[in-house]
């Protein structure tokens, strides 16, 4: 334990009499005393950290069987995914027209938290046999190792000659008209690891869609009811 | 619940034949039962939510005593507070030369979570007599009401006559060196109501300088073996 800091200001004296070391030495053992409480404190803390975790653990397996459920409802219903993607504001303003199309093979999406949850989590995006690509199941995974460092690691896309999406000049598609010719795909998220800490779209599909994709699936009702597009 | 939007790019067609029919109705029924699974996974997540607000309480209740009993231990260190105070950076930086001789007085500082947390905390200034104000106590409480607007709520300083470190032009002390002449009070924290909902100070006691206190008190240490004022 470190000594106790002079206070200058209350006690302008230079001289160090048998009281001033009496008192000296009593304020010395307060603060060992305190950095004893401190740790009965750090040691509650942790212990309460461990205990919500384990509770966080409970539910996590609780709702499997519900989202297992709820996927299976959801493929049922042709082009959930790609109409609750178009339907999030932030997830659409990432999408061109492109990405639309080949996201209507997309059937499932699984979010996976890490078994001790503050390590990462994992998004699984299942395809349809589609005319872009060769991979049944896309996967970008972020991680926090030991030191609280962030990466991220994803399935590389085995593009179909002429059809990746990542590649502006490869779009191919001669005649067709696209508004926002030089947006960037949807799927170079996937190539992106440069904000692992706070990957934005990675954490708007686990905390904003993946609890409730229902919500943005229906959304699409209300944007046909109040604009429209008369076709 | 809603009706399934309409997939217009996938089905051009207008007419509506017996098959498309059933595949409508089939996706309602999917639509229903995925709002089924989505409220009972509603229902975990709020069960999650309370149980991990037990925890938390729990472990309120538990490091109660070891507060008791470090507050006991700080009460024997003169200058404990103004010390940790002037040693964190944040805190540092809202106080003048008036406030660290009036802090000088505080004894004793509590922070009190309330029994729900999320619906706000109090911090619990004690004072022993001194030339400033009459109050033995003061406390600024922080509030989230049922709609989630945040408030708060302070007892009024009872300065005595010239005392009033809120206010400038009565600071008095003639003759005495200011460097910092119109830097606002520390006290004026007390009457300041306008950001409740994320107030800077409350929430630099509550959750940084109340873990650890004496990480603060004993940075003094460094400061005066590196820097010096050589007195
Ligand atoms: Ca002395
Ligand atoms: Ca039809
Ligand atoms: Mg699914
Ligand atoms: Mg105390």
């Amino acid at each position: 334990m470190a000594t106790a800091p002079k206070v200058s200001k209350t006690d302008g004296k230079n001289n160090h009499d048998a009281a001033d070391e009496q008192a000296d030495k009593e304020q010395q053992e307060a603060i060992e005393q305190i950095d004893e409480v401190q740790n009965e404190i750090d040691k509650l803390n942790e212990n309460a950290s461990e205990e919500i975790l384990k509770v966080e653990q409970k539910y996590n397996t609780l709702r499997q069987p519900y989202f297992k459920k709820r996927s299976d409802l959801i493929a049922k219903i042709p082009n959930f995914w790609v109409t609750a993607f178009v339907n999030h504001p932030q997830v659409s303003a990432l999408l061109n027209e492109d990405d639309e199309e080949a996201l209507q093979y997309l059937t499932k999406v699984e979010v996976q938290e890490f078994e001790d949850i503050k390590s990462g989590y994992r998004i699984n995006f299942y395809f349809d046999k589609n005319p872009y690509f060769t991979n049944d199941m896309l996967t970008k995974e972020f991680h926090l190792n030991d030191t609280g460092d962030p990466s991220s690691e994803s399935t590389a896309i085995k593009w179909n000659e002429g059809k990746d999406l990542t590649k502006k000049t490869n779009n191919g598609k001669q005649g067709k008209k696209r508004s926002h010719e030089d947006q960037e795909s949807f799927f170079s998220w996937f190539g992106d690891h440069g904000d692992a800490g706070a990957d934005e779209l990675g954490e708007v599909i686990k905390d904003d869609i993946w609890p409730n994709p229902l919500q943005y699936y229906l959304a699409s009702e209300i944007d046909e009811e109040t604009g429209g597009d008369g076709g």
